[in-house]
């Protein structure tokens, strides 16, 4: 506990060496004051206040690779590269909690709910994403993975973009309650939902980041690292489902509404798996319906299918193929093991 | 006319060949069937209809440069980095419509105000943006300039997205309309605005890859370039301020809405240098109002204080300005005069 309070301290610690480095550039650039105010709230409002683990998993995948401790040079770049994630992340939330009309995030407010914010949270989401760039250019441009870090962010961007597009359109936000159709639902399409959605940018992008400045990054390599990275994130996606409705809200920093919004979740295809014709029809009756009557319904199916213990079965089904996987790493060029039973060890049963 | 009638035909029919790629690419990925349908709409209806200015100004500056006819493979990659350019174009247009509450754009119907669309838009706007370096990774990987195109992108955008936001914070749309307040309004402000939102990726950007694939890169011509195409392209901006109150909707494609919307234009900032206090107090009353009566009022206003004139003087210096810049360049290293009055013979005096 301490440990991972004292990393994450750590990391928290190079934040103003980014938002100074931006600010710099804002100052060059001759922006208004006016402009360098919002970018600087911008900023802090929508990068700080989460669990940092995509960034972290930068920094503790970059140490297990080079199998010693960084240097202080060494740990501000892995760090630098770790915020640059962190940013990623902030710039997909911004514009998620926007499509998902969603209210809090992190214990507060949605940003584009704030104050005078509105809509200009679209640009300000972009301006997360465009810092991402500048940052690379200022830290790695002389590196000779330079380009292929911009690719790593280019690809895992575009394919997280597919998986919120299919998110979108299985689970329309604007068309009327009554049209909720549970039909366009199943665990396939959930399956690839979470693995666009999610797993590139939150598991594979920290770790093939690291491996590019670790200098371990053969095809076979990549390969590997994704073949375990993917059902990785897609366990962490399927946690991330059950704490939504099964976990505690002042735990995970916001209110789970999965099921009023009518999301595509493991909870919701589990459940049509195993409900019988009545159970079926309350489901259908009372999905995706934004009141808390009908939600509870729904809680109540889901607690007489017993999905508690139906989640159970997949976390130990999972944890234990994704550590058969583990083992058969080969680890000649570099890769090692330990890159990815640190990960599962972080977000085994984990409550938030 | 004919000359620029098939010119843009001929750079259109590159297009398919491009949504072909990332089509392609989408079955690679197994994307399904609804996710393939809903980007193949999205990449139609939000590149094509507009002048395709920047797309062909790729095209045109490198072929200047090469002093020579373009060979087809080389007409082909300059025609899909011209489609990049439109890529970004629709990438801010999609987003910029739905900040300003824009009903009309290029003919047509708002992209996110199209059934089904509504929010999912952004993520469109998201998937557009990704296309470009996708399809710079896949044309022009093997270059020695493919990292300084990305880099040029990622510069262009982060500028954009400066001017946008002091522009989003210079005339705030969620403000009640009594709230308007012309004195946040400047010339020195607007000139800012349109700076970054409009010349860097309008004017600079297109003639910076041109460059790049014509090897034509040094500091002091990238310089040259710039210090010509930002004037250039605040020239064109204040047509376009001129043009959304002065112009013909038929021919520029859109209603004008920038007197309600409380945009920081030309137009308004002359009128506020020229006004009488009564003038000032009635434009103070209805600028920014949603509504068609305050709008004449504010027109009546400008017709009072002879901004057409105004405007034609403006279109005087600022031409005659732009033509000394080019009248100075040194083209030892390459780079040349010609880049610069093509683009101004197309915008010189324009109606849409």
């Amino acid at each position: 506990m301490d440990k991972s309070l004292t990393s994450k301290e750590k990391f928290e610690h190079i934040f103003p060496l980014i938002v100074e480095d931006l600010e710099n550039y804002l100052t060059t650039l001759n922006i208004p004051q006016i402009g360098k105010d919002w970018f600087m709230k911008n900023l802090h409002y929508n990068c700080l206040g989460g669990k940092l683990s995509r960034g972290l998993s930068v920094i503790d995948s970059y140490e297990i690779l080079l199998e010693r401790p960084l240097s202080e040079e060494e740990y501000k770049k892995a760090a630098v590269l770790g915020w640059t994630v962190e940013l990623l992340q902030a710039f997909f939330l911004v514009v998620d909690d926007m499509m998902d009309q969603s209210k809090t995030r992190r214990n507060q407010c949605c940003w584009y709910l704030m104050p005078n914010v509105g809509m200009i949270a679209i640009n300000d989401s972009f301006m997360l994403e465009s810092s991402i760039f500048f940052l690379l250019k200022k830290y790695f441009k002389e590196e000779p993975y330079y380009t292929t870090l911009m690719e790593n962010f280019h690809d895992a961007t575009f394919k997280t973009e597919f998986g919120q597009l299919l998110d979108l359109l299985t689970a329309p936000e604007n068309i009327p309650e009554n049209n909720v159709d549970l039909s366009r639902f199943s665990m396939e399409r959930h399956s690839f939902i979470i693995e666009f959605k999610t797993t590139f940018y939150s598991f594979y992008l920290p770790v093939v980041l690291a491996m590019n400045m670790a200098g371990i990054s053969s095809e076979d390599d990549l390969e590997q690292a994704k073949n375990i990275l993917v059902p990785l994130g897609k366990y962490f996606q399927i946690q991330d489902d059950f704490l939504d409705c099964f976990g505690d809200p002042d735990v995970i920093g916001k209110i789970g509404t999965d099921i009023m919004e009518n999301k595509c979740t493991w909870l919701i295809n589990k459940a049509l798996e195993k409900a019988n014709p009545l159970q079926r029809k309350i489901l259908e009756e009372n999905y995706g319906r934004r009141n808390t009557d009908s939600e509870l319904i729904v809680k109540k199916i889901y607690y007489e299918l017993e999905l508690s213990k139906e989640f159970e079965k997949y976390e130990q089904e999972a944890v234990n193929n994704i550590l058969k996987l583990i083992s058969k790493i080969d680890e000649s060029r570099g890769l090692k093991k330990k890159v990815f039973t640190t990960f599962l060890d972080k977000i085994y049963q984990r409550s938030k």
